[in-house]
């Protein structure tokens, strides 16, 4: 099975469990279309080539750790296009879920997201108590405060923010838990790859603040120039134009170089250059065009 | 200490975590404002009766099992509460999170306690992995879709809605999550304990349901007649008034037949029907008055 198709073979499994007839019809197609047709997938991508970089993975442990991150994603894209916060109509190029099953439906469609992350781990924990205990303290501190996305979140409620802190909550971490779940689910020390997720994670930020500047709507699937709008940090207004590309190019060297030893570390860093290459060409080529 | 104080140091434990410099200070503020002061924080109370009906209970994985059931209540309080929702602009007396702090926040907020609440069984689960385990699947499938409170939620944006099953789920799961919480934090089998929890479950969303149309708002914290303005199943209009009272009279019989065999049986029978008493007179006093 390819690799995309694994992950979603995973986000079916994790959802199926929320459909049936004991579930508000609405409701279960609500969370059926904030999850699919998904975007690049890139934070369960991630996890899985960390779990690859390893002998003795668990491979149902592994589908939990990448289900979970991608469910708490496709939770905070819900709420946070909501109209109270960034108030945003599209998403992943379609309405997004409170314009199309509106807004009581878009808040319990997160939080039932949320619940579904952590219902997926509950069944893994089942037979992997172990590592799915490390799963869930992985997966709930990058979500939650004081430092996971919703803390992130919630610095766009303060009157200043201090901006790395800031990217840090609301992008790093949850690309941290991304790396850190796959070392989990192949049983071994996490911590030590916490940091790798996190360069990443500050790298995307990066590359999605210069496409929220200078992207086109049509390509990245979401209305841009929503931070200045709603008056957020953005790595664009802090460092200039300029110096958000050099930040964002100096980041991508460091990311390669923060791959820890492991069976796989060759195949590992290779995979991750092209990806992290692709971000760059990515924000650099939207950004050409503008 | 007392039953309440351990309730609520538990409760300080779990939220102190999003506390300090690195959580955005007014998301810090919303979290205590929703988790403090309590309501009658019946669910966690329930949780510890049960737990301390038997021998050998696991002080940490109780205070957890306790902590993270009354935050997810909390949770649905706080965004069932907004404007999109029930609009209900007050809440255990004071004004409700999202006019206190503004709808973003009370948005952020719910989510934080949801993921609080899984903080908090993680933190558990790293002493004791297979009692944590056992907690994080009741809890997680007690709030969650299909059968959880957001699922409960969600039959309220259906044009109809099974009354029964929009009772069970909103409110009846998380009361049968907490009595099984309090089994697994004793390490005993928890599926006998379901149907207790389901049984005060359903007798207590009847109470509700009579305060909500004959309760005084000023005695209960919260406005009166919602279901009524936002068009919800309540047991008041699907039986008549009579029908309620009496069906919640032979509901209160039923609950404490329910008690599973366990060493403390006896006293936590008489617990039960004590606290089922109380709910009994709190709706027909309410009802009297009205």
């Amino acid at each position: 099975m390819d690799i995309s198709a694994r992950i979603d073979t995973a986000l079916c499994h994790s959802i199926e469990a929320a459909a049936g007839p004991a579930c508000p019809p609405r409701l279960s197609e609500a969370i059926q279309y904030a999850v699919f047709p998904g975007g690049h997938r890139i934070r369960p991508r991630l996890c899985l080539a960390v779990a690859n970089a390893h002998v003795g993975s668990d491979a149902y442990v592994v589908d939990a750790a990448m289900s979970s991150i991608e469910l708490l994603h496709c939770a905070s894209l819900v709420h946070d296009d909501m109209p109270c916060f960034d108030n945003a109509a599209t998403r992943r190029g379609k309405p997004a879920v409170h314009v199309a099953f509106g807004e009581p439906l878009a808040l319990l469609c997160g939080d039932a997201l949320i619940v579904l992350a952590f219902q997926t781990i509950a069944r893994a924990a089942i037979t992997a108590p172990q590592r799915a205990s490390n799963l869930l303290r992985i997966v709930s501190d990058g979500v939650g405060a004081p430092n996971g996305i919703v803390a992130g979140q919630g610095w766009e409620c303060e009157q200043e923010a201090p901006l790395k802190e800031y990217q840090r909550a609301k992008t790093g971490v949850l690309f941290a838990a991304a790396t850190m779940a796959g070392a989990a689910a192949a049983g071994v020390d996490h911590e030590p790859w916490g940091i790798l997720g996190q360069r990443i994670g500050e790298a995307y930020q990066v590359a999605d603040d210069l496409l929220d500047r200078f992207g086109d709507p049509d390509v990245i699937g979401k209305p841009v120039g929503q931070d200045v709008v709603n008056d957020r940090p953005n790595a664009v207004s802090a460092m200039g134009e300029k110096g958000a590309t050099d930040y964002l190019r100096s980041r991508i060297e460091e990311v390669v170089d923060s791959v820890p030893d492991c069976p796989g570390k060759l195949k590992l860093r290779a995979l991750i250059h092209e990806e992290a290459s692709q971000i760059l060409d990515a924000a650099l080529r939207r950004r050409a065009a503008a």
